[in-house]
C-alpha cells in the first residue's frame, strides 16, 4: 500500500528565516512561498533530489499548525506525507485494521491540489500520517 | 550541498509493534531488527520507493534517545537525515556559516557505515539534523 514518501513537514515560526537556512546554510533548492488560505498555512518546498521538505509557517487565524508552535517553538517536524495509489482503498483497509482516520474520514484536497487523509499519531508510532494519492 | 534524503527516523518504544504496524497496516517492507550495541538503538528500516524510514527502540543503558521517549512515550520522529558529497566540506561550510555541529565536530561513523555529523536542532527550524556522507 505505502508508496512514495511525498515530503517531511517542518513547521516554523518564521518561513523567510528558514528558507534562507535551507537555502544559504544547507545550500539547497527552494521555491517560492506560497499563501494558501484555505489550509491556514504557507508554504515553501525545498527540492531534494528524491523528495520534498515541506515548510509550513501559520497562516491566518486559527492555523491548523498554531498549537503545535506554541509547543515548539523553534519549530518541529509536523507530519510525514506517504503516497498511496487509491486513498478510499487505502482508508477502508486502514479503518478495518482499527486505526483511526483524523476528520470526517472523508479525503480533502490537500496543498498539491490532490485527495488526502491525515491518521491519527497515537496509531503510527506517535507520529501524524497524511496519506496522499499519488 | 544537500543531496537525497537518506531517511527519517522514528523513535518507537516498541519495535515489534512499530514493525507490524508498518508492515501489515501500511503494507511495506520492512527490515528485520538490528541491535546496534555502539549506537545504543535498534533498527528497522522501512523500504519505501524512494527512500528509507528508520525505526529506532533505545538498546542498553544510556540510549541516545532514551529521553525523546521519555518526553515522547509514543514515540515520534527523532531527527532527518540529508546525503552530503562531502562531510568535512560540509562541516566547514556550516561552521563558517554559524551552525552549531554536535559533539566533538569530528565525524562519526554512523549505523550505515557512513561518517556522519549531527547539528544542533535550534538552527535548523527545531529538527536534529543528521549529514551522512552519501
Amino acid at each position: 500500500m505505502l508508496g512514495r514518501l511525498n515530503h517531511v513537514a517542518i513547521a516554523v515560526p518564521d518561513i523567510a528565516a528558514a528558507t534562507a537556512t535551507y537555502r544559504d546554510t544547507l545550500g539547497a533548492e527552494v521555491s517560492q512561498a506560497v499563501p494558501q488560505p484555505d489550509h491556514g498555512v504557507t508554504t515553501v518546498f525545498i527540492n531534494l533530489p528524491n523528495t520534498k521538505i515541506e515548510l509550513l509557517e501559520p497562516y491566518g487565524e486559527n492555523s491548523p499548525i498554531a498549537r503545535f508552535l506554541e509547543r515548539n517553538p523553534d519549530g518541529g517536524i509536523h507530519h510525514i506525507c506517504y503516497e498511496v495509489d487509491d486513498i478510499i482503498a487505502a482508508r477502508d483497509k486502514l479503518i478495518a485494521d482499527g486505526a483511526r482516520v483524523l476528520g470526517s474520514g472523508e479525503p480533502k484536497i490537500g496543498a498539491h491540489g490532490k485527495p488526502v487523509l491525515f491518521l491519527h499519531p497515537k496509531d503510527f508510532c506517535g507520529t501524524l500520517v497524511e496519506l496522499e494519492q499519488a
